[in-house]
Formats: C-alpha cells, sequence, structure tokens
C-alpha cells in the first residue's frame, strides 16, 4: 500500500516526540506560564524577525476559527476562496465561534481568491448597509486548498485592498511550511511584511502530532485572543508538551526540510504526469498536494493496485505528498498512471 | 523547591509519552478513523463494563463545557456547586460552547453540591415558567474542588432527583481517578450505574500530558456531540497520538496506581496537619487536595522555606499532591508546618 | 413623488390600527397569556385549516432567523435561494440565532432555488461528513425575492426532496399575502398541505404595522420556540396588541384584499412595460414587484419626474407596489417608461 | 376583580395609540430611516438634555440583552443585583445576546446591588486571570425590582467604583419613569450626569404598548448596536409607529405624570399597610410595587375577594400598581388587608 491520502495519515517528525520527552521533567508553572512557552515566543519572533505572540492550539480548525473570531464583531463578513478549508471542510467553525460571523465564498483559480472578485464583493457593501453584515477581514490560504501558492505580490495586492476598505488580513498556513519552501522568501515577507495581521501557523500536516499554533502580528489583537482561547479549551494546562513540539518543529529549518522533501516528490510526480498526454492537473503543482482528473476506471484501477488516495469526485483524484514520501513511491505512481492512461 | 502548587505543573507518567513514540508508525486515517482510536472505544468500554464512546479532547475545560453543551437547549440551566471548575475557572465556557447555557450555582459543603438546595432551586421553576429558562442537567465534580470525594450513595440520590425532573447528569471528572481511588468501587459504579449519563475523564492532573476525554454512557448523545467537537476544533486530524495517550494511561491500572499514589501523600499530610492543634482543613481530604486555613505569615514562612503552594484567599492556602510526590516532601511540609503554627 | 421604493415605506392598512384601539381595554395577562393572542390561535388554526400556533414577532428577520433556528442544531446548514432576504439582507441573523448555523445559497431562476441544483448540493454531503456540517432544512421565499411565486407544485418537488433526506421545510412568507392572491389556493395548500413545517407569515410589507408572525404546523416545534422567542426578546408583555393587529390583519379577507391590490398594480405596469420594446424584465411580475433593467439615464429621468425606487446596480431597477397604489401611479410610471425608453 | 398582577397587563396611555394612527400617512423610508425617528433622536436627546441615541425595541428583554451584550466581548462578566430582571427573569438573554456573557449576582438591600459586596467580587478578579473571564460592566435597576430607588448618590458611589475598574454602567430603567418621578431629578441626573453608559429605557410598563428603548449616552457603542440591532431581528421596518408612540410617551412629561400617578397610588396603599401592625413590606415603597409579606390565608381570602395580585413565594405577595390605578382601588385592598391580617 502506498498512501498518498492525506498529509494528515503520516507520522510524526521523530524529532517532535523527542522534545516531548526532553520536557517531561521537573515541575511548571501551568497554562502557558512556563519556560518553554517563553522560548517559543522568543524562537518564532526571531523566525520571523519581530516580535509575534504564538499561541499553541490543537488543531488547525482551532485556529482557523479562533483568529478569525478574534478579527471582528459577530456581524462580521471574513471573504475566503471558494475552495478555503474553512468554508468546506470545518463545519462552519468560524461562525461557531464568531457566533455569527459569515463567510463570503470568492471564486479565483486554483484555489486563490480573486482580486477583482473580491473588489466587486467589496464594492457591493456600502458601511452604512447594516442589513447586509459588514467586511471584517480577508482570509488566504497559504498554500492553496488545490496545492498552487499564492505569490508575494498577489499577498500584498490582497492585502492593500482589504487594507484600504479597513479589513484584516488573515493567513490559513495549514501548509505554510510548503509554500515558504516553494517561495524561498522569508517567513516575515510571506505574511506580516505583505500585510497579514494574524495566521494559523500549521505543523500537523508537516510532520506535527498533536498542535498547530495562531501566530498573531497586529498586537492588539493579543490580550483578547488570550481569554477566548482558555475559553475555547484550547489552553492546554502543561502547555509545556505543546510548546516543546512547535520548538522542535522550527528548530535548525526541520520544518522546512520536510516540506522542501514533500514538495519535491509532489513536483517529481507532477513532472511525470505532464508527459502522459491524457492527465490533466487541476492546478500547477507548488506544494505537496496533485490534483489530478482521471476517469473513474483508472481511479479504481489504481486503488487494485494498492495506491490510497481521496476521490474528490468521480473525475478528481487528490494526491498528498508526506514530508516521509520517497521517490520510489512517486514513481510507482507514475508508472502506474501511465498504465492507465495510455 | 518542593512544588505544590497544581496537579497540572508536574511531569506525565512517562509511559504515555512511550506510547506516543510507539504509535508513531505507518499510516493511519485521520480524525479517530485509526485502529488505535477504535481500540480505546473497546478498552474504555471493557473498563466501564458497557459500551462507551470515548472522545479524547485537548482539555478539561473542553470536556466539561461541550459535554455540558450537548445536554440540551441554548436556554438550558445546568446546577453545579458553586465550588465547581466550570463556575470559577473555565471563563464561562460553558456559555459560551452553549450559546446561553446558564450556569446556576448551589451551595453545599465541602465542595459537594447540596441535595436539598439543589431541590429548592429545581422546585422554583415550573416547566411554563419560560422566563426562567429551563433546567436541562446537573453537574456534579468528583473528586470536588475542595478536596473531597462523594459516596456513591450520595451520587445516586443527585441522580435520582435530577432524573425526577427530566435532566442528564455530568460528572466532571477531572480528578476521577482520584475519587475512584479512595471510592475503592469499579468505573461503572461510580457512573453510569449511579446515573451519570456523560463524564469529563480526566487524566492531565494525573500524570497525563495532552489529552484528556469525555466519555459519553447515553447514547443518543453521541452523534451531535461528534460534528460539535469536529467544528470546536477538538478533533485532532492524527488522533492516534491522543488515543494512544489516553491508553497507556488506563493500561494495567496505571491511572489508578498514580491517584492511589497522590492520595497517598495528601493523606499522609492531612494525618499530621491533623496533629497541629492550631491547623484547620477546610474540607476532608479525600483526593490528593489539601485545604489549609493559615495565617499569612505562616504562608510567607512556608514560601521562605521553598514551599510551593496556591493562596486562595489571605488565610487559605491549597498544595496538591502530584503522582510523583514523595513521602520525604510530605514529612518536609508537616515538619514545616508544625513549625510555624506552634 | 410617487413612492415604489418599498412595501415598507407604506402606511398600515387602517383596520389594523383601530384593532389596537379597541384592544386598548381593561387588564389582560402578559406574554400572550391574553384572550386575543388565544383568539388568534384559533383565527390562524381556521385560515390555514389544521391546528397551528402563532407567535407575533416584531419583524420579518426575527420570523425567518428565529423560525429556522429552531430547526435543528448550530452545525446545521439551510438551503436557499442566492436571492434569498436571510442570505442577502438580513446580517447573518439566522446564524446568529442558530449559534453558527451555515447558509447554503443555490442557484435558480426569478429568485427561486433550482431543484436540481439543491440535490446536487445535498448529494454532496453524506451523512458522516461531520467536516461538512448537516443540511437540516430548506428555506423557500413566497413569493420569492425577484417578485415571482413558487406554484404549488414547485413547492411540493422541493418539499418531497428535502423530506427525503430529512430536512424540515420553511417558508419565508414576507409576501405571502401575494403569492397566495397570485395562486388562487389556500393558505392550507401553499403550505403544510405541500410540507412546509415552519413559516414567517409576513403582514407589515402587505398593510402592517408593527408585527409579523411564526407560524408552526410542526407541534414538535413549539415548546422550544416559544422559550426561545421569550429570551430573544421577541414576546411582548403586553401581547394583545400584536395578536390585535395579525387578527384584523386576515379578517375578512383584507389581508387577500390588499395583496390583490398591490398584485393588480404591478401587473397592470407590467403590462405597460411589455408594449415598450427596450424595457426587460428580470423576472415574471407575480406578485408585487417589478425589477427592470433600465439604463442610468432612465433612472435618472425617472427620478427628476419624481418616481421613488431602489437601484439594485446601474442598470437594475426595482418598483414596489404597495396595497394603496393606485391605477393612477401605475399609469404615470408607464408613461414615465415609456417616453425615456423610446 | 381589581388587577395587581402586573404593570404590563393594563392597558397603554390612548395618546400612545392616537399617536400611531396619526403616523399613519404618507410614505417613508424604512428601518428608522423615517422623519418620526429623527424627531425621536431630538426629542430624547433634549429631555436628556445631551446628545443621545435612542433606539426603539420591541421588549425590555430585548432592551437589557443587546444593550449589554453591546458592551464588551463574549468573555465579559456583568455584575448585578440578585434581584436583578436580567438574572431572574429573562431566561438568560443576556448569555444568549452576549455570546457566553455571563451575569454575576451580587447580594444587597431592596433589589439594590451592595456596593461594598460588588467591590469585593471585582477584587477577586485580577485582569490575568484568564479563567476567571473579564469584568465588563455593572448593571443597575432603576427603579429595583423589590419596588425601591436607588439615591443618586448611590448610582454615583456604583459609578465610581464601575470606572476605576474601566467598567461600563447599564441601568435596566424598566421603571425608570417611576424612579425619576420619585427622586423629582431631572432624567439626565439619573442618567449620564451620574456615569450611567447605556440604558433601557422602559415605557411598557408605564403605559406603553409595543416598545421600549435603548438609550445610548456613550457615542462609541452606537455604531456596533446599530448592526446588531438589525441582526437581532428589533428594527421595524415601518419603525415610524414605534418611534410616535415613544414621542407620545414623553410628550408634555406624559411618561412622569402616569408614574406619578402610580407611585401616588402605591403610596397609598403602603400608608395604610403601615398602620396594620402585623403586616410587613419586604422593601420601602419608592415607586408603583408593593412586596407584601402574608399569610397564604390571608392572599387565599384577598383573591376570594377579587384581589388579583401575584404570589412570589408561600407567604410574600406582589401589587403592582398600574398608571390608571385609582384611590378607591387602592382603598379597597388596605381595607381588605386590615380585615385578613387582624
Amino acid at each position: 500500500m502506498i498512501d498518498y491520502r492525506s498529509d494528515n495519515t503520516g507520522r510524526a517528525a521523530p524529532q517532535l516526540l523527542e522534545a516531548l520527552i526532553r520536557a517531561n521533567c521537573g515541575t511548571a508553572l501551568g497554562y502557558g506560564a512556563d519556560e518553554w512557552t517563553a522560548a517559543l515566543q522568543q524562537r518564532f519572533s526571531e523566525l520571523f524577525e519581530t516580535k509575534v505572540r504564538v499561541f499553541p492550539v490543537a488543531t488547525g480548525t482551532a485556529a482557523n476559527a479562533l483568529a478569525l473570531a478574534a478579527l471582528g464583531p459577530s456581524w462580521g463578513i471574513v471573504y475566503c476562496s471558494e475552495a478555503a478549508h474553512i468554508n468546506t471542510a470545518e463545519a462552519n467553525a468560524t461562525g461557531f465561534f464568531g457566533g455569527g460571523i459569515k463567510l463570503a465564498a470568492i471564486g479565483g483559480e486554483h484555489g486563490k481568491l480573486d482580486i477583482g472578485m473580491l473588489g466587486e464583493a467589496l464594492a457591493g457593501i456600502l458601511p452604512g448597509q447594516l442589513h447586509k453584515g459588514q467586511p471584517i477581514a480577508v482570509s488566504v490560504t497559504e498554500a492553496t486548498d488545490l496545492g498552487a501558492v499564492y505569490t508575494i505580490d498577489q499577498i500584498r495586492a490582497i492585502s492593500e485592498l482589504a487594507k484600504s476598505r479597513g479589513l484584516k488580513l488573515h493567513m490559513d498556513g495549514a501548509r505554510f511550511a510548503n509554500a515558504v519552501a516553494r517561495l524561498g522568501c522569508s517567513p516575515a515577507d510571506a505574511t506580516w511584511r505583505s500585510g497579514v495581521d494574524i495566521m494559523s501557523f500549521g505543523a500537523t500536516k508537516n510532520g506535527g502530532a498533536l498542535c498547530d499554533a495562531i501566530v498573531v502580528f497586529a498586537p492588539e489583537l493579543v490580550d483578547g485572543l488570550a481569554v477566548q482561547l482558555r475559553r475555547a479549551g484550547q489552553v492546554w494546562s502543561k502547555m509545556r508538551f505543546a510548546s516543546a513540539q512547535l520548538m522542535a518543529y522550527i528548530e535548525n529549518g526541520l520544518w522546512l526540510d520536510m516540506a522542501h522533501s514533500s514538495n519535491r516528490i509532489a513536483a517529481r510526480i507532477a513532472g511525470g504526469v505532464q508527459e502522459i498526454s491524457k492527465a490533466r492537473l487541476l492546478a500547477p503543482v507548488e506544494a505537496n498536494e496533485i490534483f489530478l482528473e482521471l476517469p473513474g476506471a483508472a481511479m479504481d484501477a489504481l486503488e487494485a493496485d494498492g495506491f490510497q488516495f481521496y476521490r474528490r469526485s468521480k473525475t478528481l483524484a487528490r494526491f498528498v505528498c508526506r514530508f516521509d514520501a520517497t521517490e520510489a513511491e512517486a514513481d510507482a505512481l507514475v508508472m502506474a498512471l501511465r498504465r492507465y492512461l495510455n
């Protein structure tokens, strides 16, 4: 069996679990008042080249929904791509944590939010039109839910539009490592230097185990979020075990090494696929996901051969490369595709 | 320094972290569709001698609030002890997750809910009195927040009263292990056989690391809770790492061994304290917590001597024994108290 | 000035205000326990030929949002037309009252929900897919927000599809009178006999003053809704003044007389418009609203001539006929349009 | 039958209904953009001697809950008297509209919030103690729910304490007219000059019909509240009919005349009661309510004689005087009490 189902079907990087064990010594104050969590603030501030506040949370859904709920009142509207995880796969957690915040889905290519359509949507709501609710934020997913990556310029353009309307900018970085690895830029350039106010910093999909994080760039958001997270049951009393994981995740560039690795395997598959005339990629493969249009019969055959993947529709298959996926696995997939599509 | 601040300042039991590492092999479906989580259902069902559904969650606050929110509509009233953690220390998480559920605090001794007062409170709201909201549940904390333990008969009496009004019974078992260790009964007797419909099953305070659990005895509560947990950001995509911890926690009676140990140390301290004529315990020491009335000067002196503990008021100190507290630490505390109180 | 801006810019029918004054005698129990409200239940049950429960509420937004929130848990999805008032003009009140209920907008013609698209959307969410939330209801707007009217067969087809998935059916009847007047059917046929479980029964837009109502056909929804309305601040303590209005509204067919009148004026305008070759109606004029594509210059000219109406976009104008609109006003509008469009 | 059950069992002042009828002319923009609502802002600003914003709402519950929800985030704590209507009789509407805001009940005499106890409660929550939630506001009920009236000095003292902790001050003025009539002060002195930031301005209990109002003194609260009210279904599209009622209510001092009248009748009864040695008043009669300790047999006898009132417990009866209660009714009650208590 070769598993391309999801990046969350995989193992954690051993370094994260070893860090857990190393943190298991002595006593420490609870709820984040420990030295590991203090060090985490320091390390992430270095990583992002500015003072940030990091809140470890259990899941990406918690990170997204609580970050977005922090951006405005409950009658707010958050604009995101139609394909965004917050819109399609989190059971409206943002509406729940936000007390009725509304997600407005905007079209676009490759899972990106089209800036022209965003502009039109914003132009359709004037400040005094109370019956429409009021825009509060834009959320971009980096890398996107279709495996593409916004360029820095694209993020900046969206940010400028958002800021011109007084909106905050959130980044769902469930696969932020893959995006940074692809862009070859600094984490700072990909985020606050491009206008991001708050982000969901994913680790789980890229070798993490039991935590992701919210990273706050806009200091005015910190105090309220701290209470809200506590109340939301997202503040571990033994926080050191979460903070230690996140520190190990970024230590010595581990996170980017893992992302480079999964990106590389995905690119290898994409390269092979492009030589198959009947294969069609739904979006450029710029991170670790491959969305491939495939006849049902080809999907059946792949499964019979032991390949695991998700069927997104009758003719769309998703293959996700984990940090520990191998070239041999990639080549096996390409070879099988070649067999079934020619 | 000898740390009596809280059971969450302590280490995790090494067995739990080792289980994490053992679980780090191969691929597995996400969000609880893995074999560890399936096994967890089986093991907990054996432990409780009935088919239960176990949902690992990140924190006790999440366990309590989401369990209670599952028990009725948002206009519900949940009755609990004045001293209950849900009432004093969770930032009204129940009100938040429950969309406005109201906690009604009932007096009583030693952190217990007084059944007579509960009866009076319930008698004060007739079904048709819409302006008062409607009772939906009673929550008991076992062991209590003042270190006492309800007897089985007490739980049953509360349960009967609750059921006679059509209310569900929730147990906040943040220190359930300590209570079971004290009672010497089966987990089943302490819970569903005494009328408990749903419980917060604590692990963190008793050698756990990053998860507690909701255990559901009333099957009709399962399906809704499953969606709500997902939306609440409490369903890890790599759930195996949570389930493996919880299995290790109960394997070979580890959880009860740890609770017996911390209970024993607390009892040793309580025994020593009772011989000090000027010392007064606020409640019987039946679990791992000691609430001691102390003059401020005595608290200062203890701290100067390197004892760490929480001041609950100017004259009330709390000492909590962790699973790895030692007899020597207990004796040191008693000796110091003897010094300052005579 | 001739006002076509909205049906809510108009007067109330004098009969409703006179009923208010007649009700102003003697004392009566509060919060709906009065004889007017009891009579209201009786009259509406007669009107609908079945036992219904009527809850007067202040506004159509309250009626819609609270009715929908009563149909399922907070992780529910409610399907409605893209053009539906609940989706475009109530500031996500449904998400707010429903604790995060999500509206899923479905395309279709003339403000109707396309049954094929609804079927596809429902097929896209399987019961176990917790991350998608769970469908709970379908909402149809009758008459639609573009001035068309669902036929009974269309309502029934949607109802059957909804019921086959276990969903409830809500009708936003802000202009229900206009729809019934158009259909020439009984209120029963237009609602519960066609599968409607709960409806927002509008009065304000058709000669009402200060209240609309929720009419409940499915008895299991009554008790919860009664508490929720109280808590939502929608239960007047002097309820008799609301109930008296609603009784006057339906007495001797007043509501249908007014709707017939506004429909007739709208049809007169539509008839005139159809003879203007350059004029294009966005939807068939089946109730009291006319959506007309118009060049901006024509809109400017109409306004200069003293016609008041809403610009829905640069090229779309909405004209609404009130119950007291006159044939002379209609003819004046048609004549002006003829002037500017030829 | 003589009805002392409640002030909401009574008639509306005819002037309010006549104003409704006068407002029923011509067309006017919806949702408060009409000339009556504009005039209402002007009149209330004159009445309060400062620029205020008035939002008519359907009920006192809506006024209280939405005003309080506007005062801070959803993890806020609002302090109020144990006897406060928001705490005992609104089904936790504040928790609902506030997304989990918690009411903390403070003891005190005669339905007043004891300032010493309030100070202790506030001292018990330090700013960094996230697990306790965070205080956001104090709510005082004027007149109180036991028929007493805070003096201006008492309001000011509470205000100063609240402001010293950064809290907002809300006044539940369901019987504000009765309090102002009693105090003989200006509405300004009773509210914003004494530190009130926002108030629920009651009309219904004092001759109103279908609306109360929120009056906002702190301008920064206006914009958010405007959206929230719309979404909460509390903004009538034909707002003129609400605004006209409220204007008539204050025109030529009608509201105070009515309050003086009901206060006077209550005082007359209280005066008579004080001469009955066995009768005991629960609180000083300073507004229009009388709380009287009475043996059950006396209550039975009163009812048999045709007096209507509420039994608050087996030995506590409440008598409420409406604006149109008469001296003869008062004397009849006193005479009956004399009969049964001697």
